[in-house]
């Protein structure tokens, strides 16, 4: 059982091991912590804890231990699943002072740096040796690589390039047991269980991670944009899967419907065609003969798919012009709508249109706007549902909403998260995506690393009561994966 | 404690569930399952048995875990490392049977397969649609897509490529327990803790996978291969940093020492260069006027690095004539000595010149030569030691030497193992690579999944007793991990 110690107790035992200058007690210190960018979620913690290096982790991991308090890791706080919301008694283990980029190696393509750093700094940092780092999440500039190994962060670019899972190489984890271990590398495999793709996407509750090793690519020198628009979503889904039937791999393939078109071009005036139901953005990246050939095939393949307009970026002003719109869909839909929620989820690409149509239908059925704004060549799916939280039940819809289109990628084969984790927002939809075999193996897993369930409890994955629970109340689909529960 | 079963009731017992065909008994039947590729460790098993479908798969598994029988997955048996040998006592659980290719799905461009399918046999079944799998281990003719996944295996084109892990998206796992388990997908990203992975390169300790989805490629148009040849190993390695550096990544780059050379060509007369002390091959595949494109920039980099000889393949002819060389390196070993070890390693590309002196010197002291055949783009040794295990004391000589290269892989930063595995071969090694608390993660790991450990028990993961006691015995060079052990 828990061996309970007084705050005053606490912050002094902290004391002895932070600078006091990296413990926040006071409520108006700790309020920027009580959540992370699913504002909705929002707890205060017990306290937060910036420390600056690897030995004042171990010593706060050891005191946490010692009395029993769990443990909220937090890089950015960019998240969009509340993975970094507090916990009730817990503290908050900011990464945020840990961000030297400790070394770029060229010959080797890796990057070695610590938790804090953002991702847009690798790139910065490597870009005098030609190198880039590749997973492009949209809050970049501020989102850090701890975060992004926490939640496996996606971006634009992971159709070409892949997710950060396939953009690590190596990390250093302390475990609750203040233990080290060091994962992966340099070097092309590591022997034993991949236990370095465990901790990436495992959201805080494995260990902490304090130093990463990121695989770098050479930069491309050119980059070309296509922006092609459509009669119907049909069609920009079947252009879609021509492209990729065609042997292409853009270096990103997004599309957007006409409601995120109309609700992005007065903000940003992109270019976009707003009488078209759907447009999608087609890139191609390399050396120049090599993006030419593509945009070439790519063009053909568009124009064969029975675009209305093909516009073509010719230079690299034109080119940010053209993605303006997309990289401002959250923003603009921030404007126009008092809040907004953000589902994320995969299908696999043959079922876009499928999906956008019965998105449409769910419009109806909650009497709420969604703007779908979709990485269409890898499935990654993200509708904007738009709503007034002001408005008495208005948020329930909105999350009941997201749960049904969640609901209808797990049913077409697809998953509850492509890139944003599954955080607190997603729990009762990994009882839609997992058995309880599956979810027991999880929740074992789980405990080989922390026993205790000090570290982020309560995210990530939901107890077997939990999903039981949820498929007794809400179950929309009959998707649920727990046969033996009723439905309604 | 175990339930100790006669062999007879037990053979009677596994006829219940499986066609009398699928179960072998006698010495003769079970002979050939006494090893696999790696022939100097062999232990008769107690049965075999062939299921056909993942039901008798499942029967089966109640059996040994109601019994406590240790059961040993096995691929096709072409692995490099032990890890398909029996284990006393134990059955040999043989998926060779499971070979059907469920689907090949062009628009999400991915097969899914039953783990008894070749691994050649994908991209056969996916050339149809322009398609192709593309880990290409050596043994690619034989092995299985099974055995690929249990191994996390390689080939000559993971440098572009990747490893299986990056190449397989979803898998079907049935646990000891009897739960199946759906890891992955057809989808971009899976959430929860990323069991996918783990499963890969498992080596059949935490479970056994009856289906795989697989990532498909589009099949390049054209490739074309640089054979370059240097007057030291030093400009070879150095070849390799510049094409690095110079932001190219080759479809494939390979090195080849002068014993090598010297050893194959005059079995298939590839035309390499006798006179140099290494030669490269750089291969570059994709459209026609990229392949030209960067063979182009290859070229220029070899010849700036002081490339002795430099030629090109100007037909698929001589691109395959290139390549008979580095592809029948084995082979060739096995018909200019009796017997060779091929030992497996990986260390950070800029060291490979190092790495190749240091065997030099160790040929010396170990009285044995050594070719060496590397995948030196992502920094893969295969050196070969020749012996003749007639020889009072050849094998173990071979084995010490190989054991003090791999030490010196993880001096440098680099690993035990690029693509062959753990085993039963590298289970000291091991305890090189890994302190006593990684250890014991992938020890509570494993046990998460099989907590009786009978899934191929003693392979892969060393006991910590058996650390100790190598430390106490064997250690060279100073580096194992466990650093409260008395050193030699």
């Amino acid at each position: 059982m828990t061996n309970p110690i007084a705050q005053a107790d606490l912050i002094k035992t902290f004391r002895r091991v932070l600078p006091a200058h990296s413990i926040l007690s006071d409520a108006e210190q700790t309020r920027p912590y009580e959540c992370d960018s699913l504002t909705t979620y929002r707890q205060l913690p017990r306290l937060v804890v910036l420390p600056e290096n690897e030995e004042q982790i171990l010593a706060v991991l050891a005191i946490c231990k010692q009395y029993q308090i769990p443990i909220v890791p937090r890089g950015a706080g960019t998240g969009l699943s509340g993975g970094a919301m507090p916990v009730p008694d817990g503290i908050v283990l900011s990464t945020a002072k840990l961000k030297k980029i400790i070394r770029i190696y060229p010959t080797e393509r890796v990057a070695v740096v610590q938790p804090g750093v953002r991702n847009v700094s690798v790139s910065e940092a490597a870009a005098h040796a030609g190198l880039f780092y590749a997973p492009d999440p949209s809050s970049q500039l501020a989102c850090t690589i701890g975060g992004n190994v926490a939640e496996n962060a996606g971006g634009v670019h992971c159709l070409k390039y892949g997710l950060t899972v396939h953009n690590v190489l190596g990390a250093r984890v302390l475990t609750i047991d203040g233990e080290i271990l060091e994962l992966g590398g340099d070097a092309l495999d590591a022997p034993g269980l991949d236990l370095l793709s465990l901790m990436i996407g495992s959201e805080g509750m494995l260990g902490i991670v304090t130093e990463i090793t990121l695989r770098l690519l050479p930069k491309p020198n050119v980059a070309q944009v296509i922006l092609a628009s459509f009669d119907s979503v049909e069609a920009a889904g079947q252009a879609v899967a021509n492209i990729i039937a065609a042997g292409l791999i853009p270096a990103a393939l997004e599309m957007m419907d006409q409601t995120s078109v109309r609700m992005v071009e007065p903000f940003v005036q992109a270019g976009y065609d707003q009488d078209a139901k759907a447009i999608l953005l087609c890139e191609a990246d390399g050396s120049s003969v090599q993006v030419q050939e593509e945009i070439a095939l790519m063009s053909g393949v568009l124009n064969d798919s029975g675009a209305r307009q093909l516009r073509v970026s010719y230079s690299e002003q034109e080119r940010l012009k053209y993605w303006s719109g997309r990289k401002n869909a959250f923003p603009a839909a921030g404007r126009i709508s008092p809040d907004y929620y953000c589902v994320d989820g995969t299908i696999p690409r043959q079922h876009l249109a499928r999906v956008l149509l019965a998105i449409t239908e769910m419009e109806k059925k909650y009497e709420l706007l969604c703007a779908n704004v979709f990485h269409a060549g890898d499935g990654n799916l993200h509708p904007l549902i738009l709503f007034d939280a002001n408005q008495a039940g208005a948020f329930h819809k909105a999350e009941m909403f997201g749960a049904e289109i969640l609901e209808l990628c797990v049913e077409l084969g697809g998953s509850i998260t492509g890139e944003h984790g599954v955080g607190v927002e997603k729990l009762n939809s990994m009882c839609v995506q997992f058995t309880p075999e599956e979810m027991q193996t999880l929740l074992d897993l789980k405990s080989a690393f922390d026993p205790k369930q000090l570290l982020n409890p309560g995210k990530g994955i939901p107890s077997l009561n939990r999903c039981a629970e949820y498929g007794r109340m809400n179950v929309s689909g009959g998707m649920l994966k727990f046969p033996h529960l009723e439905r309604f």
